[in-house]
């Protein structure tokens, strides 16, 4: 049995052979670890087949993007060699004037991930989300129907039993209190339980706040290493700046998500603990919203600052916004902060996956079985001998034991967080992760039958609060499309130029509109740039990415009408997008049926089948009561309820 | 029986009493009309008693309202009088200048309505229509334990057998085929319901857009009648102008509602007919779909043109818009659209209970009553000798036949549509509701008894899809709450004037701002008014509430920043409004449980001991068969399923 599932797991791939396989898969699982965890891999399957299509489309918008590079104005307008547009200086005093045209590349680039497809790719994706829902409520019933669940209840199982610590506080306190009164205590109250809820309230938000703070941190690292290096006398060190600092941040960032997840995920367990929650259902509950709150703030917090607040707080040249009085707020590079995001995203996303899912969750594993074997083996035994000796059960004892189906949910759960809150900025996102899961389907098989312990089978209807967490996700992912398109891209500014500002209708004069001037004797004292002839000439006006009134109006440098009417453009875009696409699931959800016709049909026929069945047998007692009155005093007589009632009521 | 219902639908109101009797109107209606009509007063009930904090929180804005109305910055400054603005003529040639003072009444009465409690007034009846969802959850769980109602399921009544409309068109289908092949055919295709379904569209559409002339209709007979009386040579005549003009306007709007209602109802039947479909619930539920939204757009159209569309597209001074060239579009009476927005959803709904609901409910049935007797009374029949010879189903026989439930509920719903869907202009909804139901459902209890034929009785576990429409109209409600009160409302103009405008930051200068100024001499020719010395001097500049440039500026009158700053600030609200309300009625949904924790311990522990009651019959009967072998053969007997595991599996 269990070398049949070692071969199912490394089978080399095969893509048409993937469902049939998924379907083995289930029953070996189903036989050999209960329906729980049958569930896990039912559940992953369909996510993953699911992630096909999605990935499809997405290369599809990526190709599209890269197809149409060439035709894109604003990009062509900065690359154009007769563009002459002298830029401010991206930071104090060090950095110096420069030209637009060397954001060329930059700009080509970003328009890879920032066009009109990907307004398109992120309405696909809020709907793929709610066929998703859909498809597994189905799929769910199915499992149901043919693993003979469909009367199966919870609480029939250990849901309704009290865990052993809660017994032990509710004795404990009875104990205390039986010395002041005999009024025997059978629960925990609300008032019992209040410091454990404050400290989890607390804790909550200190961790979060944690979050926040390295966060902030890496941003001042950012800011304050780009400035040193900036002054560096080494050319070579200054041409790499960008580079070298986007990099080591990225990596900072993706090592501090690594080690936080690990120290959350102990957090949310020690804190549970200390709730003492009365079952292990409501235990596991408690456990996962925690987890899930921590993480998800921990995977998510420096993406949505490079999404919504980054470049958004610089204030304007003359007047930039400082942190400790002395840092300036970074910017984004031009063409928009997507494509950053875009990056960032990649980064962590690719990284969390091969490190965190694959690397840790095969190797940890390993690691430890080799440690306890090490242990072990410094006993006197002759190693050979033992392994002989040893039976089936003791060699198992050297697995790891089995830790619950959490983590395995959990990082699914942040994948699918991925790959539908910011899919607007990253249409590969879904390809990736499809990558990932046929592995990781892989590796979870082998690591569940050749790694751990065997666990104890246990059954269970549904997937539990992971649903739940999955709607939640997938509606919060509309909102944030929303914002991404509408804020982080450069989207709306473009449609407006072309239908409010456009002389003739075309996206020409664009990248001029969208640069405000700035007249440089406006500078504050000790901020100018120490190298004012950089470019070989003087200057006096410079051009920053903002809508701003131009020096020579009655109000220099004020917020202009362009800047408001963007901005009602983008609000309007948001609610639109967001009504739309939610209607657009509720569709889905309504023309979809959540039982499947066939499995229906099938359980209505066994329900009149079970019901004509009881009927034949209660005329067969009738007819040996009939025939033997002495039979009727064994039988369970009662007075009100006639037993054909019962039948065609359940 | 009878007699006993017949006085419990007259007995004089009193509140105390009410939630004790509503349980006893339950169970005569249950045991009289069966489970449908009792589910039908249950969740009447139910709403009514739910609109008795809902008023009493309305009545509380409303006096909030008038308690301020003295307090109201921008009302005093209308009302001071030595306010000296002058306001650009209401309408071309005929109209002339005015004083903005003289609408110092209409600027009081507007603060009534819209006032900062209007908010919260609409945050909190979006979250009453979130409770009133789970409550009435609750309530059917609790219902359908105590009616003896959970286990049975709706296909087991007529549910599935087909209507003798559809098995006809079958057997034609049939009977035509037949002749060219011998196939026999069983069902209706998608290809046979096709022209029915294109029919179907195209009326509905030709439906709506008939309602949408006769709103645009009305708008017309209101700028015309306008323009008439304004040039009426009687001076009482056109000092009651407006006066006229809005209260014949909503007359004939309300007037309209009610014919077109009627019509609709029997277009909807006509096309549900078209469409033959198959079982009775599905005609039910299609009928119900169609007439929904024939008659909530028949209600709704005049109100949310008045909400979202008048006095938007009027263009300004000097450059009007015009329909057919001669009509300037209307504007709203100064202090914004709300107050007529809220005139006429007072109207409408005033209007539509007391003529519709109560008038025509019990007044046609007595009309047809009476008309089907005098008809019998042609015979030769002496009439007292007769009355005393009847059996009383004969006497029962001149009564209304009862023509199904979706009246009552249409009726109730489109209420619920106006207590919800613009409550933040018309705070005293609920408390007209309120009012309306209490002897609603005396009226509806005596109808049922004495004036129709007694019903069916017919089982049913929910309202079916009556719930998911009163869903629908609670998220619809969020939205355009949203909208009209920041659109509607003078709400987000006075904060965005008060914290980005406001020289001291109080409201003092808001009128001011919120008009712009007209040169007189840019009038066309043609349009300027008739009287330009009205006021007794002459004008040069005169005002019009709208956010342009002024005359001497270098774009005149092209829209302003403010006009983009105030919009911007307008979508922001929606877009938190909405997600702020949207996530607080999911919480609400989420905290209070579906099923009632009584009840659910309830079936739980009955469940358990049906189960030892059928394990205890077993062992009875293992009894019998140990005891006398014979008795085997008439029990019928299954090999691999064991009734303990079918028990148990339940």
């Amino acid at each position: 049995m269990k070398s049949t599932i070692c071969n199912l797991g490394i089978i080399p791939f095969n893509f048409s052979k993937m469902l049939h396989m998924q379907l083995e898969y289930f029953m070996v699982f189903l036989l050999y670890f209960g329906e729980k965890i049958g569930l896990y891999f039912a559940w992953l399957g369909l996510y993953t087949q699911m992630l096909i299509p999605a990935s499809l489309v997405g290369v599809f918008v990526f190709l599209y993007g890269c197809a149409t590079v060439d035709d894109n104005i604003p990009s062509m307008e900065i690359c154009h060699p007769k563009n002459n547009i002298t830029m401010c200086p991206l930071c104090d005093r060090v950095c110096s004037y420069w030209k637009l045209s060397t954001a060329c590349a930059t700009a080509r680039a970003s328009h890879l991930f920032d066009n009109p497809a990907t307004v398109f790719f992120s309405i696909f994706m809020a709907l793929w989300a709610a066929m998703f829902m859909e498809n597994w409520k189905r799929r769910q019933m199915r499992l149901n129907y043919e693993w003979d669940l469909t009367g199966f209840e919870d609480e029939e199982v250990s849901g309704d039993h009290p865990r052993a610590e809660y017994e032990f506080r509710v004795m404990q306190k009875s104990l205390c209190k039986d010395q002041k009164s005999q009024q025997k205590v059978e629960k925990l109250t609300y008032r019992d339980r209040l410091p454990a809820y404050m400290t989890n309230i607390v804790m909550m938000l200190l961790m979060i706040g944690v979050t926040f703070a390295i966060v902030f941190g890496v941003i001042l690292y950012r800011i304050s290493t780009k400035a040193a290096l900036h002054m560096s006398s080494n050319p070579i060190t200054r041409n790499h700046v960008q580079l070298t600092v986007k990099t080591t941040a990225a990596i900072i960032n993706l090592v501090v998500i690594l080690i936080l997840d690990e120290v959350y995920g102990a957090v949310a367990r020690w804190l549970t603990v200390l709730e003492v929650p009365k079952t292990d259902k409501s235990f596991e509950e408690r456990l996962i919203f925690k987890t899930f709150i921590l993480k998800f703030f921990n995977a998510f917090t420096p993406i949505i600052y490079i999404a919504f607040f980054r470049g958004r707080l610089v204030g304007r040249p003359g007047s930039y916004l400082y942190v400790f009085e002395s840092y300036r707020m970074e910017e984004c590079a031009h063409g928009g902060c997507l494509m950053e995001l875009c990056i960032q995203l990649s980064i962590t996303m690719l990284g969390k996956q091969l490190i965190q899912n694959n690397l840790f969750e095969i190797g940890i594993p390993k690691l430890k079985k080799l440690i306890r074997y090490i242990r072990s083996k410094q006993g006197a035994f002759q190693e050979e001998e033992r392994q002989k000796k040893l039976q089936r059960y003791e060699t198992d004892h050297f697995l790891e034991p089995f830790a619950g189906l959490t983590p395995e949910y959990m990082e699914m759960i942040i994948q699918f967080g991925f790959v539908t809150l910011f899919v607007a900025s990253f249409p590969l996102a879904p390809l990736f992760a499809l990558l990932n899961n046929i592995i990781e389907i892989r590796l979870d098989a082998k690591k569940f039958v050749t790694e751990l312990r065997r666990p104890v089978a246990a059954r269970a209807k549904d997937i539990g609060i992971w649903y739940n967490i999955l709607r939640g996700v997938a509606k919060v992912a509309v909102i944030i499309n929303a914002f991404v398109i509408s804020f982080t891209s450069d989207f709306i500014p473009r449609m407006v130029y072309q239908y409010m500002y456009s002389p003739d209708g075309s996206m020409h004069g664009f990248v001029n509109h969208t640069l405000s001037y700035f007249n440089v004797s406006h500078f504050q004292d000790g901020k100018e740039t120490m190298d004012p002839l950089h470019l070989g000439y003087s200057i006096e006006i410079c051009r920053y990415k903002d809508y701003r009134e131009p020096p020579w109006s009655a109000t220099p440098y004020e917020i202009s009408k362009e800047f408001w009417a963007v901005l009602a453009v983008r609000l309007a875009f948001v609610i639109v997008f967001q009504n739309v696409v939610m209607l657009m699931s509720d569709i889905v959800d309504w023309i979809i049926p959540d039982i499947p016709k066939d499995i229906s049909l099938q359980i209505h026929k066994e329900k009149i089948l079970l019901v004509d069945l009881f009927m034949k047998e209660e005329q067969g007692k009738v007819y040996i009561l009939e025939s033997r009155p002495s039979c009727i005093s064994t039988l369970v007589c009662s007075d009100h309820i006639s037993l054909p009632a019962l039948y065609a009521n359940k």
